[in-house]
């Protein structure tokens, strides 16, 4: 094994589909602990539905620009043992790494912190545990990799460098035009029944404060929802579009579960209608690549 | 931004209705390590049932006596975004802060710990995040803020000063008598289905070893049951009357769930009556303020 | 109480069947840290279904090879306040601590680091918090008992000696044979419904690939099932038996649940007979006794 360097990170951001009713993020953390003892684990989530890769990436999505610098590792792996890739991704030149199977989970997080700038394959057995059987890659792989970037050792140590442009893409769902209406997606369904739709609210900006919603699981259904600032602002019985926490359309009701009160779920398509006359739609600028921690910057 | 002070805290205590499938807690954990990357963050639960201000309140009050001295962060707010002022509480002339909604939900604990002793609304701007939605003021506002007193960010530097006497009031239900009986009411009902009343021990003390229980939901019912010690020294299919580890009266059965087998719920009435004669009931003395902290110091 | 030493450990493995709704966890960790603030808490889990020691001592032993070098703080208690002891174990002569009831719940996990080499009963008050009521045991003695040895405390402070041949034994159940099938049981349903076996794929390395598999509840069915290396090399509606990360055998089927597939449960038994005809069944080794640790040792 090459000479250790110092200390180069401090967090490690953690998602998985492992639960918590079984030992695996335990396991993982207690294997990190001994590696990079000066690393603190913050758990994103390990609820995510068993090989759920896309609920997994919008999570990841979300949160990235929220997340401290450092070490990102993501585990929703369908594929473990197979052929798919484990890998580590840089970005930002070094700012931060994301480390998990090159399955797509990670793509849209990497894209939005402004693209991988190297990846390796985690092909270095060095840096790995030897392991019983071949199925616990969080243990064995993925969390080892994970502390030694925290601990120093460099990104090419770990394995062979992979191509950054042969990195499976992401797959987050865009709305399109169709008829009028904009065929939108619900993304996410949050703790309290929210469904996030993947709608900038800057393009329904000029519809006014009234908008149709139709969908047809489980059943054609029609409702007139109102653009509202906050979700209290909604009165009983009513339902609303607010823009949410992370700056996406979102249908909610009154205090209570937009998803069970409507029957909808994640993946379920909407179709918004445009109910009122106005001027044209207004440009939606071009995103602009952030990076870890962005978020959580002053306004200067 | 004023200059910033040495570390004053290193430990906060959080507490939310976010649960733990969605990044929430994860986000606002990652915030806060950006501002006060030396305080660890303890979790006291975040699976309070959506919007429960009630059951957030009395699970702050069972904990705070055991809760480390610093800032304790608590997020139930189904006020988001509204008139609702956010607020940080200090106590004990600056020993502790809790940190949230002024909702009613902190004021049971900041009660048993003596009391607001400073106050302030979390108006000032350059100690949040600037956020894309009004809706996720955990991550925004009082993860930020309880960040920066622990960072050691004096309280008035937070925002407006708050009159204490103008802070919400708790809801804790006191028991009452009532045609003999003492009516009570389930406070919660904890993960084995113990179900904690609303009643100090000493309150029945001189009743005898068998107290006889009636309650009318979902179907009228009468048991009597057993004062016992713990719960293992309830035989089968006994009721018994336990002093719970925090010191008030449960409904226990043995080795299994009060509330599933008496049909059981927290919020529910339950009438206690007395069966046998005996001396007056013993005074109860004093409720006696304490501090966080306080039942974690060994007896002197 | 006597001096205090200088710190002896800096980590703290955590199991309980707690869950994480109530704020039982957040209390034994707030006291530990007020007692041990130098000291890590990892959380091994705390979903372990209610009283259930043989889940918990399962857990343990699967995990006990990755947990740190430390204190391991594993409370599962049914008979909390009765006459089982309270007890902390010294194993590798003082590599690591193992502190809960004495159930047999520890005993696997002790035995696979290689035994007790000392034990005390936690009998010492100064090194406990004084009670309100006799049944919150981790708030009380397990967890200060945990944070203490983390401190420095020697084990013969915190309590009376233990002669270690009175610990109460474990129960994890071997697989026998009759009428020429392996009666197996199934010691463990994971996160993704993968059946683990008390069985060494050792057993039936000559067995050959398919292996019929028989058990009868809910109702008698039979499945051939395939050896495959790994969850992904299974075709979509085959049974398979891999070898798990643990290096045990378990059931499997593609991409699904085979305890939903096939109506398996922990406890239930399986028997597993040979198909083919092969050479002796090559024989066992013998165990080989590890320590806290050990699995995380870099191959030297």
């Amino acid at each position: 094994m090459p000479q250790s360097s110092p200390p180069r990170f401090d967090t490690i951001s953690f998602l998985t589909d492992y639960g918590t009713s079984d030992e695996f993020v335990g396991v993982v953390k207690s294997v990190i602990r001994q590696i990079a003892p000066h690393a603190a684990v913050i758990d994103i989530t390990h609820d995510i539905a068993p090989y759920d890769t896309k609920a997994a990436s919008l999570t990841l999505a979300r949160s990235v620009q929220y997340l401290c610098p450092g070490v990102v590792l993501a585990v929703v792996d369908p594929g473990v043992g197979t052929q798919r890739r484990a890998v580590a991704i840089e970005v930002g030149d070094g700012q931060s790494y994301l480390v998990g199977p090159d399955n797509g989970m990670l793509a849209s997080a990497v894209g939005m912190v402004g693209g991988a700038t190297a990846a390796v394959e985690l092909t270095n057995p060095e840096y790995q545990l030897a392991a019983p059987g071949p199925t616990f890659a969080g243990r064995d792989i993925f969390g080892p990799a994970a502390a030694h970037l925290c601990a120093g050792v460099p990104l090419e140590a770990l394995g062979d460098p992979v191509d950054t442009s042969s990195l499976l893409p992401g797959i987050i769902p865009l709305p399109r035009e169709e008829g009028g209406a904009l065929v939108a997606e619900v993304l996410w369904v949050d703790r309290y029944g929210n469904c996030q739709l993947n709608v900038d609210p800057d393009e329904v900006v000029v519809w006014g404060d009234r908008i149709q919603l139709k969908w047809v699981r489980p059943r054609e259904q029609a409702r007139t929802a109102t653009r509202v600032r906050t979700f209290d602002d909604l009165g009983p019985g009513q339902v609303g579009l607010v823009t949410d926490s992370y700056g996406l359309l979102a249908v909610a009701v009154h205090r209570g579960s937009a998803a069970e009160t409507l029957g909808l779920a994640a993946g379920d398509e909407i179709h918004l209608i445009r109910l009122d006359d106005g001027a044209d739609d207004r440009a939606t600028g071009p995103s602009v690549p952030v990076a870890l921690g962005t978020r959580t910057q002053r306004p200067s």
